[in-house]
């Protein structure tokens, strides 16, 4: 395969932009991801790459739960600091207000979330792992118009 | 969980467009789909979403290859093609010309795909089965502007 034909192939597949985080206290872990599909209606299933041996990954594991915050088009400065290891004070993570629940600390100015226990994490003999992702609840604060990796600056892909 | 506000929020999830095809000859099939997404870089893996039980599902299971054609934002009518059960003539498929590939019937009219050997099928407990796909070989035919769910008049999600 030519890498340039490859990568311009596998970067036209449509991805949105999300914040998923879990843990508590100075065990919390979030990062900014973008393979994520919803995998079945019922029950409402969620799938997710992500990459093996990440410190999110390592905390998916430990916990088997996790928030998925769906960014806003005007949230890029979100998903720019979850590029970065967390960085965990009293109520901020990466600078940013959480709560905490039950499924990991959520992100107060997100515009809509899913609450989510981890079913399964799968090993595909790629360098991301399978993450499914059942959704337990979810939550919305304001309408939002979702960041696309499209009309971002980033790319992930190819 | 409120039904409304968890279809609002799983719909927030970005997806884009594809037909993806298998089989030749009278057992050939194809469907649209919209749950996919990279899940590696190396080796270079997409992971789809596809209904236990539908026609495709059992195509795939049976060749353990497929053809990925990423949409252009000008293909709906494909798309809308793919929403039906396959009707293969000599040289066409749902009334679209293709051409045989060791993957699987190509759409000549695509402007981007990738021919896939199915790796795993993996039921996760959901309405959908996980096809974890590695890309053998891409093509394109000229440059495409992805079409995306949200742009389509359709949903698939909730």
């Amino acid at each position: 395969m030519d890498p340039k034909l490859r990568k311009s192939v596998l970067r036209s597949i449509s991805n949105g932009m999300y914040v998923i985080t879990t843990g508590r206290g100075d065990q919390a872990a979030g990062a900014t991801i973008t393979w994520m599909t919803q995998c079945s209606f019922e029950p409402p299933l969620l799938v997710a790459g992500v990459r093996a041996g990440s410190a999110i990954h390592d905390g998916l594991r430990a916990t088997m739960r996790a928030v998925v915050h769906v960014l806003d088009e005007s949230q890029e400065d979100v998903a720019k600091r979850f590029f970065s290891p967390a960085d965990v004070e009293a109520d901020t993570l990466n600078g940013l207000t959480v709560v905490e629940t039950s499924s990991g600390p959520r992100l107060v100015d997100a515009g809509a979330w899913a609450e989510c226990a981890v079913r399964e994490m799968i090993d595909c003999g790629g360098d991301h792992e399978l993450v499914v992702l059942e959704v337990v609840d979810v939550g919305a604060a304001h309408e939002i118009e979702p960041l696309t990796v499209r009309q971002s600056p980033w790319q992930y892909g190819g």
